[in-house]
């Protein structure tokens, strides 16, 4: 983020308009001009403005013109994001050797706030070969490629993303202790790669390794997930580790290509 | 949409920030000022300002201050429609119901654009029980939601989506043809359901229907999903269809109550 923008350059109705769609979440789905204006802190004339103008272009809905609720194009900006992913392509046929060699699903994931979301997938044991869930969104803290993001980032901003969330007991076995997680983000960083063994839910281990570019930063991460009662947590270790580092090498050499 | 909002009430640079997040694509995941303005149809000194203000707020991101790429935090405003709809938690206990009864897979969707994208989704046969897929994309004309969902829409729209976009060959049961799927689309308003007999995938059949708000507009796709292997169509039809009716019959009479 650059924090040296001048005031000049800054287009503020253009931020006011991401807040409010930003605004809309579970506890509000449906707002009205006086309840928008309120929540993003803005004049009712300001915010009038900006509502019709998402209704225009389709990302607002109303049914009677007080209630604003946000449509489904909003989803096609997120895609845009997915869809101009440099990486998701080429990495795609290297995912794909990997579950075929280790015969268990392999995913790969970006960080969004306090979500791993997943940018492409290559599940086996399944009904469908075709890779369902890009988009999929999973907590954090819960998660090998969550913890591998979270290695991946300063100190300072994983202390504030951390405190920031709330973690849940997902399973007995999930960490929720703020400070157990973040030791557990240092030994990600000492050792190259992170397991979670049914923290998520019951039954599922994981393992997973950062992805980083030219610059030594983390772009993204690979896991390979598996069942409990399948792989042991040495497994993971003995078996899966090797092949999962090699393909990350193979994909970190092709993304530096770019 | 609203078509007669004041030209005084349109905020133009609110518009033109959103088309340039909507610009990048696999085809051009990154782009400098130049491409930018041109794509877009904007000067290069709006252009600059638009890409300096969502590189300031964090939606894009530069290595070299000349190649922009959209950055992870695009996805947060797809998801804030996603956690803000306000049928999607209403409709979960339902599905899971349904997917408990059938023991099959449950999906909800949505329309954007030429896809479906899943909103809800509980999935049976499977190492997770936790639901995977929510944000999901899938392809409108090979998919039975996808059916249920264009056929909710006025002809002239249907005949301008369907020719807008380039269906392909998935499998050989894909129908690619423009008008053998209008009338495909006919026919599900007449039946009121819609079946995909293995043209997403080879071994995946699906049965959906819509889900329609108080002024019997289909606002959402419900389907239930399974290996050919183990349904055939006649069971689909005999099977699962009278149970997946008497759900959406639930979700409707809990959504008009909203």
């Amino acid at each position: 983020m650059d924090s040296t923008i001048k005031k000049s350059d800054f287009v503020q109705s253009l931020e006011k308009g991401l807040k409010v769609i930003s605004t809309f979440d579970s506890d509000n789905p449906k707002m009205t001009l006086t309840e928008v204006a309120k929540r993003v802190d803005l004049t009712r004339a300001n915010a009038r403005r900006i509502l019709l103008t998402l209704q225009y272009l389709g990302f607002v809905q109303t049914e009677d013109g007080k209630q604003f609720s946000l449509s489904p194009k909003v989803l096609s900006l997120g895609y845009s994001y997915l869809s101009a992913l440099p990486f998701q392509e080429l990495a795609k046929p290297y995912l794909k050797a990997l579950a075929e060699e280790v015969n268990e699903s392999c995913s790969m994931s970006v960080l969004d706030a306090n979500d791993i979301v997943y940018v492409a997938r290559v599940q086996t044991n399944r009904i469908m070969t075709i890779s369902l869930g890009v988009g999929t969104r999973l907590p954090v803290y819960a998660t090998s490629m969550g913890r591998v993001l979270l290695a991946g980032l300063p100190d300072e901003e994983v202390q504030k993303l951390l405190k920031e969330m709330k973690p849940q007991q997902l399973t007995p076995n999930t960490i929720i202790d703020i400070d157990q997680l973040i030791k557990r983000i240092q030994l990600v960083r000492e050792r190259g790669w992170a397991l979670a063994d049914q923290e998520l839910e019951i039954g599922v281990r994981s393992i997973a390794c950062p992805v980083k570019d030219k610059n030594g930063l983390t772009i993204s991460a690979l896991n390979i997930s598996g069942h409990a009662s399948r792989v042991s947590k040495d497994e993971m270790l003995e078996k899966f580790l090797p092949h999962l580092k090699s393909t990350v090498v193979q994909i970190e050499n092709a993304i530096h290509k770019l």
